[in-house]
């Protein structure tokens, strides 16, 4: 085993440290996360780990070691740090102790189906992290398959989105691509495609949406741009009483994926229902 | 007119720098807002502003103008510095030039009447200012009256509250009590109260809510912890599918808020259609 590393300059220490540049995120591919709920989480997922980064001294549970040992098994390398030079790369106050490297991981968008029934969100120039993170955590709880970044859409794998996304980053599929081409993707495909604006007369709650499709969102100042809008099968608001003109884009697009989700799931239990009939005689 | 202030240790910075501690800002009783559009609705709202401080060289707009004259004509005191002694106060990049130091304005809970079918949300040791001001920007969009925050909720008059609010702190009533006030007045209102839980049997979707009511919200972390579910007439549950296992507690309020937002509507829709028919001889 070698020598625990006490210096904040050895060079695993800078690399992990240096991740929280996008600079150097989008250089190398890899990202950094840090807790044992995430890191646990991206080795159930299988994700390609470049190191574990571990401060022995502050690891107190026996389900993190167990992680730390099958990982090793597996071959990952294990770096094994003093509390201090963890601290030196924590983003967090009283640190876990455990922290990985790990390989960034991009879908093609020839992949995005959702004229095959697939929920997908398409995010235009989102620029918060910790929006897009939420906006992951949302996706998967209403069983979307993933999030396609759209023009200057900040980085999922920012140390903020990771954390906000409470593990979703491991399990919603990320497709980043130009204008050009999606405009490609969506002459070939005809995917049904649905946005949002204030402006919209159609009223979310009201719209019964196709079985799969891409809910497109605008950034937080700006909304969905016309390029985009003119895409789309349908452009619904959420409506708003009182003095604010907007909400949050995070919340917008819950608002709008939990009604996509009803309406799967009354469809499903409607079924199932049915079903039930035709086996009465 | 005082001469231009250019030293950031003038008093009257120093106290809106200061603003940023919960502390200096709990014993003042002021807080601190930056940027015309807020500032305009503090305005707007008849809200008891200390001071407006603006640096002339920065203010560009003509509206941000009209706001100054219209203040400076009702008495407010109008400080003017130099850009440099701005920034020395802003959070922002690049700022607009105009702040405000402001009277915070906290109601009183025998006031709140969820029980005369008012639309309030309650709010337990909420950790997150950026949260608390996203829930209130949800609120003010569905026609909530307020907030009422238990326990050791974050401060709403914390810079990330009031930014991320978008002025819904100006519109929203803000109270604060102890579990013992909280109690006591529950004993003596009997107010309809609906508790949000992931292991309530109820979903949230399929619940007919009370005409008034107040939605009781717990922590990040813990959830409504079982003081607060035990007064509660009714306990919903946000499904979800996936691997995550809750949803950011803003976004968690906003589905919620919106379900009861839609059936209010729907209710309003389906009463001038019935008194369209009673018309109809």
């Amino acid at each position: 085993m070698d020598p625990l590393i006490t210096s904040p300059a050895n060079p695993s220490l800078k690399l992990a440290r240096r991740l929280r540049e996008r600079k150097v995120r989008e250089q190398s591919g890899l990202f950094y996360v840090e807790g044992i709920r995430l890191v646990a989480e991206a080795l159930a997922q299988g994700w390609s780990i470049e190191m574990l980064i571990i401060a022995p001294d502050r690891l107190s549970s026996e389900f993190a070691y167990q992680k730390v040992e099958a990982a090793r098994a597996r071959g990952i390398r294990v770096v094994e740090v003093s509390p201090r030079a963890f601290e030196s790369l924590s983003l967090k106050e009283n640190p876990q102790g455990i922290a990985a490297v790990i390989h960034q991981r991009w879908g093609s968008l020839s992949a995005v189906r959702p004229d095959k029934g697939e929920l997908w969100i398409g995010l235009e120039a989102i620029q918060d992290p910790g929006n897009l993170g939420t906006i992951l955590r949302t996706a998967e709880a209403v069983g979307a398959q993933g999030v396609v970044l759209l023009e200057h859409t900040t980085d999922p794998y920012d140390p903020a989105a990771v954390r906000a996304s409470m593990g979703a980053i491991f399990t919603q599929q990320l497709v980043r691509t130009s204008r050009e081409v999606f405009l490609r993707w969506v002459a070939e495909h005809h995917p049904p495609l649905i946005g949002t604006s204030d402006k919209a007369a159609q009223d979310y709650h009201d719209f019964i949406y196709p079985e799969g499709l891409m809910l497109l969102m605008g950034s937080e100042r700006e909304g969905l741009s016309p390029v985009y809008a003119s895409l789309c099968q349908a452009m619904v608001a959420i409506p708003m009483v009182g003095r604010v003109d907007s909400l949050n884009v995070a919340v917008a697009t819950a608002i709008v994926l939990y009604e996509i989700f009803n309406q799967r799931r009354r469809k499903g239990k409607l079924t199932s229902a049915c079903k039930g009939e035709e086996r009465i005689p």
